[in-house]
């Protein structure tokens, strides 16, 4: 049922797409909107709110709503996946962590894992804080049982609550990262056998937790900018016994969308008619490119909900700092800590308890956000540029991946490994699911240093890839054009 | 068949028992015992090392086997365990995390956990690691994928040579703390619904994986001065489809004892004749109370033995480093390393590894077995002094556990919730059973800051263990003259 706040939203999206309000125009201010439609205040705000959440304009505060830069307006993006949606054993994972560990190699140009490089971390005010902690001597000496440092489980309390998901600091679990965040979540609401709905594309480290615990995947259909396609959701929840459903409704990792937060209050209201919990993985959330900080599905009143996040993406990926929010399944959570490592290393949470508490952290974000904004435009731009024509590439709205549809014929496999003969690394799509999906696609990390070296890799990419389609001559005449 | 090597020392024992050799004393050469008794020399070295096995001997370097102090040599010890070998899933784990929980109560008198005060850890040399760590600022920041620090890796794979066990250091994977390394042996070797013989008693850590995992427990009889009994155990691997055993053959937690030489050689004969791999849990083996480092079965040849050990009884518990040699299960178990948390915390394995690289640990090791050896001296003359009359308490070689037997009638849990009402932690026995036996028993952690703090809670426990067997006439009676 069309609203009448989303019809006017859908008229003033065509005016942007017409070009009318370009990017960076002020749009008119909702009192005038009103008088100008004819429409109450609230329905204006409704408009300009729904606008916001499909990533159309921006609020700034106290100076109203303006157009988004869309960075590559003429760039096309990957449709909606459309995987078969029946559960299924999640297979050729266990090549994954080789890819990973070649990525080691010296001198190796890593595009492949989503691990930020140092230059975008704090590294000085880590290095001061691990000092500082350091000296708390008999403190770092001794376990830190579940659920892990009071002070920083305070700081993620109050920052839980800054971004609008309030929570006591004694349901926050300190976990080694995020990865372990949903592994403990996973294991809390499901018994080996069972069926998980997730994202497709979906984070290879998420498919090796379903296939290390013995889970089904049911990989739903999920659309680069909205993400989950609530259709294919509910239709799936008629026909499978589903036991839980994880989602990273944040800047996705591959996709990078950022789900509507309308979309966020259907997903939470369909999963919770059928009593399955959602594990919502944040980890993204903080690194967004608008100025606002995108709501959290564990803030919808009545939802259940196992928020996970860390700041390895954000602060340090080496300090392995993660944690759980998770509600109802708090008991089994911090039992299921307990038995799977008793603590997390104690001069990690308190280094980081101490940065948080010294009000930096909001600062940092800001700067960190519009540089990897920056980042990521600049490797779409490079590789519109270097990859044959035809390639299609995603719009992250935050985080630092973007994920490229390659012509149909590529075997991103075999490209990844002719990649890493010439000390290039990225990951091939077929690990972003849990059947071996998306041949032709590639994710790419934009979170590298960027210099010379990465033009020439993805220019020695994008020539792998012409030779790749060459052999078949309708597609050569096709990459000899593209060449030009 | 008895041989002539063991008649020779069955005989040398009655010598000692007999106080013709006393403590400190040192034992004819071999040269002199060979000559005396009309053997050759190998089989007086045989007897010996069978007396060195068993505890009553220790060699010296360069200087002969002397009678080993025995500290209390009027404490009677427990029996061997007697529970009734049939699987079992682990029930009763949920509770262990309350009363660990409850042990952070401030002012509590910890003598529950098997946590080293920090009082016997180097923690000024900690605290000079991790701040050298710190200042490695760009390699902290990053992950440290599986298999872990290299630097960390070649530090530990020197040492288990220097301990007679020599391993590759890509042999060596870094985990969380040793329980993380016995979760991911567990998840190796074993599916939900497996069979998995262990130690009876055992440390609870290994009943809370076993149960989170979905595991059996078969209990197997385990003597308090020798450990499993190779006879109950060849019994049970011919009645249960057993997936694999679990011994902690040095200073086993609760019981303490080492296992002889020869019984590990039995066991791993027992369980490679059956291919059945070995989890060897080896976390206490730098902490005997001998001269000689206890050998591990690990390095006896043919042996399918996934060895986890970690730093956290000797070094810091805080800083949650372990590691696992997993021998031909080596892909598997980084695998599900890599899936549990992607990486361990980088800047306490560089911190261990320049603590290790500096070369103090051995002789730190020295001087923390001897306070160890002194905090269960101490302890097991004051709980005999406070204790009633007719309690039992182990002896053990090594580690700072002492495993304490009570009157038929005392509830253990009952007497550890009212020793927490005076802010004593005790550890009742029932948490060291998959099915809840030790009703009667404690165990009690010997490596507290001691002070008359201590004095006065072993008093306390007393009392209440008196006062809890007193309501039944006939024991009444018992006890008054106990307590006399």
């Amino acid at each position: 049922m069309a609203t009448l706040y989303s019809s006017l939203a859908r008229e003033i999206v065509e005016r942007i797409e017409q070009g009318l309000y370009r990017p960076g125009d002020r749009m008119p201010g909702v009192r005038i909107l009103s008088a100008q439609r004819g429409v109450s205040i609230a329905t204006a705000v409704a408009a300009y709110r729904r606008l916001e959440d499909d990533g159309y304009i921006e609020a700034r505060q106290r100076s109203g709503f303006y157009v988004r830069a869309r960075p590559h307006p003429r760039v096309a993006e990957p449709e909606a996946s459309a995987p078969r949606v029946r559960p299924s054993p999640v297979t050729g994972q266990e090549l994954v962590l080789q890819l990973v560990k070649a990525t080691n190699t010296p001198g190796i140009i890593q595009l492949g894992a989503a691990v930020p490089d140092p230059s975008y971390l704090p590294t000085r005010a880590i290095e001061r804080a691990l000092s500082r902690a350091a000296r708390q001597r008999l403190r770092i000496m001794a376990y830190e049982f579940p659920p892990g440092a009071p002070e920083l489980r305070r700081q993620i309390a109050r920052r839980m609550a800054e971004i609008g998901c309030p929570v006591d600091p004694d349901e926050v679990v300190i976990t080694n990262g995020c990865q372990e965040a949903l592994i403990l979540a996973l294991r809390a609401v499901t018994q080996p056998g069972d069926v998980v709905a997730i994202e497709s594309p979906t984070f290879y480290g998420m498919l090796q937790a379903l296939d290390s615990l013995g889970l089904e995947a049911l990989e739903i259909p999920t659309h680069p900018r909205t993400g989950l396609s609530l259709e294919a959701l509910g239709l799936a929840l008629e026909r499978w016994p589903v036991k839980a459903c994880v989602a990273v409704p944040n800047y996705s990792n591959p996709l990078g969308y950022c789900m509507p937060d309308e979309h966020k209050r259907r997903l939470v209201a369909l999963l919770k008619a059928r009593g399955i919990p959602l594990i919502e993985d944040d980890v993204y959330g903080d690194l967004g490119f608008a100025q606002r900080r995108p709501s959290v599905c564990r803030a919808i009143p009545g939802a259940d909900v196992l928020y996970c996040a860390s700041f390895s993406k954000t602060l340090s990926s080496g300090l392995r700092i993660g944690w759980i929010a998770p509600g109802r399944h708090l008991e089994r959570v911090e039992y299921l800590k307990y038995v799977n490592n008793l603590a997390t290393a104690t001069v990690p949470q308190l280094a980081i308890a101490d940065l948080l508490e010294s009000g930096g952290y909001e600062r940092f974000l800001r700067q960190v956000r519009g540089d990897y904004a920056r980042a990521v435009t600049r490797m779409v731009d490079a590789v519109t540029r270097h990859f044959p024509e035809g390639t299609k590439i995603t719009q992250p709205e935050g985080g630092f991946v973007i994920w490229i549809e390659l012509p149909k014929d590529i075997d991103s496999f075999e490209l990844a490994r002719r990649a890493l003969t010439e000390k290039i690394s990225i990951a091939p799509g077929p690990i972003f699911s849990a059947t071996q999906k998306y041949r032709n696609y590639i994710r790419i990390s934009c979170a590298c240093a960027w210099d010379t070296r990465i033009e020439t890799a993805l220019a020695a990419l994008g020539r792998m890839i012409r030779q790749e389609t060459a052999p078949v001559p309708e597609s050569r005449m096709t990459t000899r054009r593209d060449a030009d």
